[in-house]
């Protein structure tokens, strides 16, 4: 079997490794040796011990003997246009490319469906953690009724310096960028676009229908406060940014927030740079896979096992993928029901509002402000609510607490 | 696609329920319809929606329109000269069977592959978890090293009951069969046999070649005591019943026993009747899979998924399987190292043994008593420590810890 990389960055040169060092073990479990005949990339590699680079897509392109490309170049421009004819050129692509997924994925995942190749792309969500393939695979008995997870490895990092090093975000985030944790620009990260674009791409796939990464509500954790994880700890939760998705009987509701999280629940606990994921269905009720969401060997390792996969079936369309979604498939997030934190300035004894708890932290520093934690709301609710509250206090902050 | 079903019982129920339920959803995701043709039991079911029973196996083996059977009996006999003669005759055959799985699935697999037929067993280990299909297909990059699960639940809800609620073992075990979580003869579970054939089964499958399950070295959960779990709390650790498997140089450690578990280890949280399963690549690093590891609708979610897996490429043989274990590849367990936890009755200010740490818990009825915590020892060097404390000391009780 012989194949190509596109990109030969931190992923494709993990990709180029595992190959390489492990030649054997490879044929043993596809049935076939995978060879690297191309590697396209328009820097040189002159200490790498491939020889076959080249800066021309054409000649991935017209090679016939190429029949699976691992596209790891990141972005759209131009992976979807070399994807695009890939696909129409009759070769697999695997891909761990999110943005290209989440953008494009209905239109490519159906070229490769008439010309009967597969596009996987395992290694989008979740670096090297097996979430894509159980999605269509492993549980494809059950209706899937919610996604939720730590998708994006950087800002769980942050999270979890905040909540058990009491380092400040800027701390936590300088300490993230030192340890190559986190971009220089970290800014996909810590808004909430990564994680955006990955909860789209299990929506779409779990509930079967496109979910657009663009349209769904996506607040970052930059607004996170060291007094806010003091007032989570309060009442035995962590903080923690999550993608989630659940299905509804007419669409599905997406978003992206920060949010509370019971220190019991399954993916309180999943700290650092490790990336959890809770998946719901009708029958097996509640699965979780957990592992490390980023990095160039498991990402890679993510991108093999497609190839891998496509080996074994090569001759054939794997199935997977979702249809166009139709009008108000994506429900309005603001008739989603939350309980909500809110911090405010102000004496916690003049705090009278039915339903809420009041939380306090007995320490000087919390002095003259207080939190609240309100029942059931939703968006509209709570708008209400926190005009309410704001005639007497000032409002510091607020986060949803998810459930369960 | 028209299936049969051999065993109506509870997982045999859950796979008819799934299939009756949600004819159009399996459909779309395995691209054609799938029937149930024939259900297989000794027993009468009048009150059944179905009504293609049968007591006869040949009226599933010579009916050539059926091109799937699910296993779902139990026991070897006998599902194992069933399973056989339905893949000689060229029919896939799905199973929940971990006791035929571990005694007999290299020869089934070796058939299965000369007849250019599938033998899945999603089913077989965790419940619903989807740990078969990642490890022969999702990890497929990785040269997997360790295999660590909590693999029963019966045992993992006493537990939890003794750890959380104070629960003797007997108590707990008397709660777990009023609840249906054990049985009346609850043996298979509490003395680890269950929990034996499902590592025997994932060792085989990580590692490429055959562990035998009647080889391992199994130990259950029966001489675990409060006193137990009251010193294990005293060091950060919970108590749990452990299936592990780990790859060296020369060939495999395999060993069921309950185990210390510093509590921020990623199985330590997981409580009641889940599972949890952790597996070590050496590109991924760890992953975990978490879920209900039994009952009736999460079992069969994942027989069904095995159905719709090989309706996907019913003309091919899904390659997964190991080969025969040769000579001595399942290691001596005796050289594996371990700390161990040992309690004794005397008292704690005579007690110096090097290297060991001294465990006590301030209250009365631990008044007379202590444990220690050894270095890692081999199970000789262990050995030779026991004797030397047993010169001074009674002996109340040791168990394993594993370190991250």
């Amino acid at each position: 079997m012989k194949i190509a990389i596109m990109g030969f960055g931190v992923v494709g040169g993990g990709v180029g490794e595992i190959i390489r060092k492990s030649p054997d073990g490879l044929l043993s479990r596809s049935g076939e040796k995978i060879e690297i005949k191309r590697i396209l990339d328009l820097r040189d590699f002159p200490d790498s011990p491939f020889t076959c680079f080249t800066k021309d897509f054409n000649d991935i392109l017209q090679d016939e003997e190429i029949e699976i490309v691992a596209e790891v170049m990141g972005g759209t421009k131009p992976a979807y246009e070399f994807t695009k004819q890939l696909l129409l050129a009759g070769k697999h692509v695997v891909s761990s490319n999110k943005e290209l997924v989440a953008k494009h994925g209905t239109e490519l995942l159906e070229i490769a469906k008439e010309k009967n190749v597969s596009y996987l792309f395992e290694a989008s969500v979740g670096g090297g953690i097996p979430i894509i393939r159980p999605l269509y695979s492993s549980l494809s008995a059950n209706e899937l009724t919610a996604v939720l997870g730590i998708l994006n490895g950087t800002t769980n990092y942050i999270l979890t310096q905040m909540i058990k090093e009491n380092a400040s975000f800027d701390d936590a985030l300088k300490g993230a960028q030192e340890k190559g944790y986190a971009e220089k620009d970290p800014t996909a990260d810590v808004e909430g676009h990564d994680t955006c674009r990955k909860i789209a791409i299990l929506a779409s796939l779990a509930f079967g229908k496109y979910v657009n990464s663009e349209e769904i509500k996506t607040e970052g954790i930059t607004k996170i406060t060291l007094q806010d994880v003091a007032y989570a700890e309060q009442i035995g939760c962590v903080i923690k940014l999550l993608g989630m998705a659940s299905k509804e009987k007419d669409g599905v509701y997406a978003r992206v927030c920060p949010a509370l999280l019971k220190k019991d629940h399954p993916l309180a606990g999943i700290d650092d740079v490790f990336n959890g994921i809770m998946v719901q269905g009708d029958a097996i009720g509640d699965v979780m896979f957990y592992g490390r969401g980023a990095g160039s060997l498991p990402t890679a390792s993510a991108v093999v096992s497609d190839i891998i996969e496509i080996t074994k079936q090569k001759d054939s369309h794997i199935r997977l993928g979702w249809t166009e979604g139709c009008e108000g498939y994506l429900l309005d997030s603001n008739q989603q029901k939350f309980r909500y934190y809110l911090r405010v300035s102000g004496n916690p004894e003049t705090a009278k509002f039915s339903g809420c708890q009041v939380i306090t932290v007995d320490k000087p520093e919390f002095s003259g402000e207080f939190a609240i934690l309100t029942p059931v709301l939703s968006g509209d609710e709570f708008e209400v609510l926190k005009n309410t509250v704001a005639a007497s206090f000032d409002i510091l902050g607020f986060i949803r607490m998810v459930a369960e």
